[in-house]
């Protein structure tokens, strides 16, 4: 038998990544294209349709070589239906039902799952959680997200809120307004966007200075990227962000481990690039907070497969159903 | 065909409890044994086969109408090989191999589980959780135990830890010591001796006064039974307690629905039977610390079946196996 790919898609609310993924969770070809949000956003199943036809093409390969497409959603899915609920950044001005749209374009099976699931999936597949059955991937971006990975499968929960862990609470009293309307959730403190304010709280002190007050006074801003680069070379104000922000990370990362005690605890995203800077400082404190059975058990590490974390993951939702 | 009988063994340090149980999950009979840890432990699982032959004599019931042991264990168990490990005060000097030992004196299959995580499973088959695909399940004893199922299944995590809610720190910087020798643990706060403790440090001060104060001053100790019907008579010295209680259980409860989003988060043993006095303050606590997709979808209830749930969850041991 001739060769199987999956194709994976990301759907982002800006641009959608395309990959034609072999079995073993290994990229083949990986392109992009622009998410078009017009027209009620009627748009965007066509174009990843005539996307996926196009490569074929460019590729002179036949459309019998595809056993299915597995894609990541930003937002709830209505597991039951494939239904995407209520994505307002997509166009889509009721809930729509992504999987028939594209399966009736396609005649291909199609899988989708949240996308923060997929990244956890694509790093268990393939990546920093590989061979993993139990598995807790956090993104640190603009905001926190999360994919939980309980006995091999995504834990969705009963409203498809699980892995929400950008909204634990590490601070109960008194901590930063979050987008989702509470206070303190870890995503004020450890996301790009909550450096930076941690940085700029600091910052605006009289006595600021160092590297990353230098930075901050030239350019009128600074970067979570500036913070760890001032860290690691050993700028005082940036190391005290970074103690702050690996301390309640950590803390809040072994609760998970208190409660889950996975293999593996995955964290990817822009801000995990600093590497060990932050993973040090983050492990010194999780290992405070956790209980030993899961302190000696459950090990942090950084993501492995960045943003292809996406495209590998959703790809497994269709090997998955070949392999059960 | 006759009816079927599974029978669940909740092995404890001083008394076993041993039921027959029908598939749906309900008690026909049950019993205790003394757990005799003499001889090495050695007894222990011969007398359990006795037990359950002389109880099928004193019911005129064949052997035959029994399909399996389930049982729960205080400890570590290696999945494995059913052996459980290093349970010092059940007498076992090494690890003992339970499920082997048992299934060679009775012929009969012989599951083994971790008791916290068997009376999650019962409330799953049988109780306030039953139905639910997601549950967690909080054991407020002398102790804080745990069980976590998601997706149907029990989570033991990657070294049996998963579940140890207990021991989710709640007081970063200055808690009590906990036996697990970490500090702030949920268990140092709201177990019974938890309980107990806090009271006794507000019962100390020069202008501790109110119902509960007197009880102190009369027997010279509380209960944190007392603490919750002191509460229920409008106590303030009582009802600061509750809240401190309420507060860091919502807290941490919260938390794991973050990371969760379970069905329903289950609260039993002997503190949640305060029932609504302890139940209403945690809720509210909740809803100000989860997030709110997983807030209007987690629920928390009281348990149901009391002291049953370990037998119960141990029958369904058996009863998953028939039926996967």
């Amino acid at each position: 038998m001739s060769e199987q790919w999956i194709v994976g898609v990301d759907l982002g609310g800006t641009t959608t990544k395309l990959a034609f993924i072999n079995l073993n969770g290994e990229i083949l070809h990986k392109w992009e294209i622009p998410t078009d949000n017009s027209n009620e956003g009627q748009n965007i199943t066509r174009n990843i349709a005539s996307a996926i036809e196009q490569k074929l093409i460019d590729l002179k390969e036949q459309k019998s070589k595809l056993i299915g497409i597995g894609m990541g959603a930003p937002g709830p899915i209505d597991y039951e239906t494939g239904i995407v609920l209520n994505v307002v950044n997509l166009g889509w001005k009721d809930n729509f039902p992504l999987q028939e749209s594209l399966h009736s374009l396609t005649a291909l099976p199609v899988a989708i799952e949240n996308d923060a699931n997929c990244a956890a999936l694509g790093e268990m597949w393939n990546g920093a959680g590989k061979g993993a059955d139990d598995l807790v991937c956090v993104t640190l971006g603009t905001g926190v997200g999360g994919g939980v990975i309980a006995n091999g499968n995504i834990v969705r929960g009963i409203n498809g809120a699980a892995g929400e862990i950008g909204h634990i609470t590490s601070i109960p009293f008194g901590g930063a307004p979050c987008n989702c309307g509470k206070t303190g959730c870890i995503e004020t403190i450890a996301s790009a966007t909550g450096i930076v304010r941690l940085a700029k709280a600091e910052l605006s002190k009289a006595d600021a200075n160092g590297t990353l007050a230098l930075i901050y006074a030239e350019n009128g801003k600074v970067s979570a990227k500036d913070v760890f680069d001032s860290a690691r070379n050993g700028d005082e104000l940036a190391k005290k962000i970074v103690d702050e922000v690996a301390f309640h990370l950590g803390f809040v990362l072994a609760n998970i481990a208190n409660t889950l005690n996975p293999d593996k605890i995955v964290l990817g995203g822009g801000v995990s690039r600093a590497g060990d800077i932050l993973l040090d400082p983050v492990k010194m404190n999780f290992s405070k907070f956790a209980f030993s059975a899961a302190r000696d058990s459950t090990n942090l590490a950084l993501a492995t497969l960045g943003n292809d974390a996406g495209v590998i993951g959703a790809a497994w939702l269709i090997k998955n159903k070949l392999t059960v």
